[in-house]
C-alpha cells in the first residue's frame, strides 16, 4: 500500500485533496496517509524516500500560485507530477461550545485564511480581535486552547475537536478553488489522454527577447499555454525562472518538439510532467499524423505529393 | 508639508524605504509620515485623498511580487508610481532585556519572515518553539508583553520597544533586497532620466498566442522587459493579469508606441507610471530621433533619401 | 503641361496605361507624351529633368514584376510613385492585309508576348513558325516591312500600320492585368484617402530570422503586406533586395512607426511613395486616433483611465 | 546509361553546366545528353519519362530566380532536385571569319543576353544595330547565316560554327553566376553531407501574417533561409506562390519539423528536395540529438535530469 504524504494534521483542505484523488482512482489501489508538518515537509519525505507520493497545493484561483510548492520542484532533486485534483476552498468559522456568533471577540485564524474571509469577518464579526494562528487547523486548536472564541478554520477541524459551526461555506470570492497535485519520484508519465497538461520550470538567458523566443517555441507549433508564473530565483532582483502549464502530453509530437527547442536554447529546463487534466482548458496541440505520413511518404521518394 | 502613509507602526521596514526616499529628494521637501495598519490601509489612505502618497513594497528578491500590492495597483481608481527605492532586508533578533541568545525558549515571528530566517533558527534555536505573530513589529511587541523570550524584527522595533539586539543582519539568503514604490494620484510622470522604468498592468484576451503577442510589441521595437508576473484575475482558475515593467519612459517614442498597440489589442491595460528606475537594469529603447528626422524628411519630399 | 515619358512607339500598352491615367485626373491638366525606346529610357529622362514624369509597368498578374523598373527603382537618384492604374493586358493577331488566319505561315512576336500566348498559337497556329522582334510594335512593323505574315500586337499598333485584325483579346491566362504607375521626382505623397498603398525596398543584414524581424515590423502593427517581391542585389548569390507593398500611408500612424522602425534596424531602406490604390486590397492599418487620446491623457496624468 | 535533358543545341551555357555535373560524378556514371528545344522542353522529356532527368537554370546572381524553371517545377507533377552546380557566366562575342569588331555594323543576341552586356556593347560597338535572335545560338546561327555581322554567344557555339572570337569574358557585371539543377522524377534524396540545401514551394492563406508565421516556422527552429523568392500563382494581382531554400536536408530534425509544421498550416507545399550545396552558404541546423537523448529519457523517468 503506497503511503502518501499531506499537509497535516487530519482534517486540512491538503486531506480532503488526497480523498478526492483517492476516490478518483489516481492512485493504484488504497494508500496510507502520512501527514507532514508542512506543505515543504510533504515533498521532502518523497525526496527522501519515507513515502511514494506527496499531495500539495500548487494553484489557487484567488491567491495565485503557490510559491513554497513551486519552489519545492523548481530546486532539489526532480520530482514529477502525476495527477491534480480541484476543490472548492471555502471557510469553516468553528465556535467553542455555547458560544454564538455574536458573542465572539477574538477570532483565531491562519493570515492566509484571514486574507480570503477579511469583507466577510468585517460584515459579520466587526468587532472581533483577529488572533493570529499557525495553520487553519491550529486556528482550530487555539479555540480549544481557550486562546480565541472562534476560529476561521475547517468543517474537518471542527468535528476533530468537536467545535461548532457558526458558519459554513465562508469567503469573500465566490467559487474560490484550489488546485492540488500529486507528486512523485519520476518515472514514466501516465498515457496520453487527449486532455492532458504539461508542466515544466524554465530559466532563461537574461538577453532581450528571450521570453518571447521561448513563448513562441509553443505559439509557432500551436501549443495552448495555460498557467505562466514568475518567480524570483533568488540571486539578484529582475532575474525569474518561469513555470508554465500547457496543454498536451509530452507524447503529443507538438509538445515534444517545443521541450527539445527549449531544452536546446533555454539557460535551464526542467520537465515536471505530464498528467491527466481535470477539466479540458485549452485548444489540444496539432495532431502530427499527417503531417508524419506526409513526410515519410517525401523520404521514401513518393511521387504524387 | 505631504503627508505620506506607511505600513506602520514605527519602525517597519517600509517606514526605513520612506526615510531612504526623503533622503534621495524624492518629495519635494520634507513630508509628514502617517502611519498606517497595513500595505493595502496605506493605499487606501492615498484613494481617500487623506494622503497625498504612499510608500509600498511591490517586490522582493527572495519572495518575488509583494501580491496585496499588485493587487491593489490593478484594481481600484488607478494611482501612480513616481519614485522607487531598493533596501536590503535582514532581521533583528530582539530578546527580553536578560535573555541571552541560548536562553530563548520561544522565538516570535511574522510568518513571512520566519519563512526567511528558516534556517538561521535551525541553526541558532534548534529546541526554540515558534510563536505567531501580526507583524514584524507585533512580535517585538509580543516579547514586551511577554508572550515570547526574542522576536524576530528590525532593529528600530528593538530601539521602539528598548529590547536587546541579540543577532543582526540575519537572512537565510544573502543580499535579500525589497522594492519600495511611492504611489499617489495620477499625474504627470517625472521628467524623462534615461534611465527610466515603465510599468504596466495588462489583461489579455483569452486565445492562443495572445501573450506572446503582447510581448511582440516590446520586442519588436527594442524594448527590454524586466519584470513579468501573473496574478489570476480571480475570476477562475487560469485566467491572469500581466504586470510587466520595461526600461525606458512613456516619453521615449518606442514606449509610447507599445502603449499605444497594447491600448488598442489588450482586453485592459493600466499604465502605472514611468519613473527613475534606482540603478541601470536593462538596455534603454531606441532613440527614435533618426528614423523620426528621416520621416519627416520623406513627408516633404526631399529628394535625396 | 507636364511632359511624361512613356515607353514607346505610340500604340503601346503603357501608351494606353497613361492615357487611362489621364482619364482618372492623375495629373494636373493634360499632359504631353513623351515616347521613349525603352521602360529605363522614360525612367532615366525623369532623373534626365527632360519630363515630369514616366508611366512604367510595375507588376504583371502572369509574369510577376516588372524586374527592370524595379532595378531602376532601386538604384541611382530616388524616384517616388504617385499614382497607378491596372491594364487588361490581351494581344491582338495583326496580319497583313489580305492575309487570313489560316494562310499564316511566319508569325512575329516579341517574346515575353509570345510566351503569353503560347498555347493560343498551338491550338490556332500549329504550323506557324515564329519570328523574333524587338517589341510588341517592332512585330507590327515586322509585319509592315514583310518580315512576317502576322504579328502578336497591340489593336492601337494595328491601326497606325493599317494591318488586319485577325484576332483580338487573345492571352492564354484569362484577366491578365499589368499594373502601370507614374514616377516623377520626390514630392509630398498625394493626400491619404483611406485607400493607399505605400511601397519600399528594403535591404537587410545577412543574419538568420533579419527577414522575419523586418516582416513582424509590419505585422506587429496590424499592417497587411500586398506585395512581397525578391530581387538579386548582384552582389552575389543569395543576397537579397526586397520590395514590399502594404496597405496604407505614410500619414497612417501604424505605416509611419513601421518605416522608421525599418529605418533603425534594416541595412538599407528606400521609400518608393504612398498613393492612392486603384482598388481596395487588403486590410487598412489600425486607426491610431483612440490610442493616441488614451497616451495624450497618461501624459497629462489624467486619473480616469 | 541515363539520359539527361538539356537546353540545346551543344554549347548553351546549359550543356556547361551539365559537364560540370558529370566531373563532378552527379551522375552515377557517363551520361547520355539529349538536347531539348526549352528549359521547358527539357522538364517535360522528364515528366514523359523520355530522359532519366534534366539540367535547368534555376537562379541567377545578375537575373534572380529564372522563372520559368520555377513555374514548371511548382506546376504539374512533381520533380525533385537531386544535384547543383554554379557556372560563372560571361558571353563570347563572335564574328564573321574576316570581320573585325570595329567593322560589326549589326550585332544578334537572345534579348536576356542583350541585357547583360548593354554597357559593353555601348562602349565597344555605340554605332551597331541590335538584330534580335531567339536564342544565344540562335545569335551565332544568324550571324552564320548573314543577318549580323556578329553575335553575343558561347565560346562553344562559336567552336560549332566556325566563327570568330572577338570578344571573350563580356559581362557588364563582374562574376555574374548561373545556378544550375539536376531535376528527375521523385525518389528519396542524396544522404545528408551536413552541407545540404532544402527547397520548397508555398503557397499560404490569404490572411495578414501568414507569411510572417510560415517564416517563423523556420526561423524558431534555427533554419537559415538562403533564398526566398515570390511568383505570382496567375490567380489574380496579389497572390502569390513562394519558393524557398534553406541550409539543411529533410533528414535534419528540425528541418522534417519545419515542413511538417508547414504542412499543417499552408494552403500548399510541395517539396522539391535536399541535395548537397556546392558551398557552404548560411548556417546549418541545430542538431537534434542532445535534446533528443534527454527527451527519451524524460519519457523513461530517468531521475537526474
Amino acid at each position: 500500500m503506497p503511503r502518501i504524504a499531506y499537509f497535516g494534521p487530519s482534517g486540512t483542505f491538503t486531506e480532503m485533496a488526497l480523498a478526492k484523488l483517492e476516490s478518483l482512482e489516481a492512485f493504484e489501489g488504497p494508500v496510507e496517509r502520512v501527514p507532514a508538518p508542512s506543505q515543504g515537509a510533504a515533498i521532502d519525505l518523497v525526496r527522501a524516500g519515507q513515502v511514494e507520493g506527496a499531495v500539495v497545493p500548487i494553484e489557487s484561483s484567488v491567491e495565485g500560485s503557490i510559491a513554497p510548492t513551486l519552489d519545492a520542484l523548481a530546486l532539489g532533486p526532480r520530482l514529477q507530477i502525476f495527477a491534480e485534483t480541484d476543490l472548492d476552498v471555502a471557510f469553516t468559522i468553528l465556535g467553542r461550545p455555547g458560544v454564538a456568533l455574536e458573542q465572539v471577540r477574538r477570532i483565531a485564524a491562519y493570515p492566509v485564511a484571514a486574507a480570503q474571509v477579511r469583507l466577510w469577518l468585517a460584515a459579520h464579526l466587526p468587532q472581533a480581535e483577529l488572533y493570529t494562528s499557525a495553520s487553519n487547523a491550529a486556528a482550530a486548536e487555539d479555540v480549544a486552547a481557550g486562546h480565541a472564541d472562534a476560529a476561521v478554520s475547517t468543517s474537518l477541524a471542527g468535528q476533530r475537536l468537536g467545535l461548532t459551526t457558526l458558519a459554513d461555506g465562508v469567503a469573500d470570492v465566490d467559487q474560490a478553488v484550489t488546485r492540488f497535485v500529486l507528486v512523485a519520484a519520476p518515472r514514466p508519465a501516465p498515457a496520453r489522454t487527449g486532455s492532458d497538461r504539461t508542466s515544466i520550470v524554465l530559466e532563461l538567458a537574461n538577453e532581450p527577447g528571450s521570453l518571447m523566443r521561448a513563448f513562441a517555441e509553443f505559439a509557432t507549433r500551436g501549443i495552448d499555454l495555460t498557467r505562466i508564473e514568475s518567480r524570483p530565483t533568488r540571486t539578484g532582483m529582475g532575474t525569474y525562472r518561469f513555470y508554465l502549464d500547457c496543454v498536451g502530453h509530452i507524447d503529443d509530437t507538438a509538445v515534444a518538439e517545443a521541450l527539445k527547442a527549449l531544452h536546446r536554447t533555454a539557460a535551464r529546463i526542467r520537465f515536471l510532467g505530464s498528467w491527466p487534466a481535470t477539466a479540458a482548458t485549452g485548444t489540444p496541440p496539432p495532431p502530427d499524423a499527417p503531417a508524419a505520413a506526409w513526410l515519410a511518404d517525401l523520404k521514401k521518394g513518393v511521387a504524387d505529393l
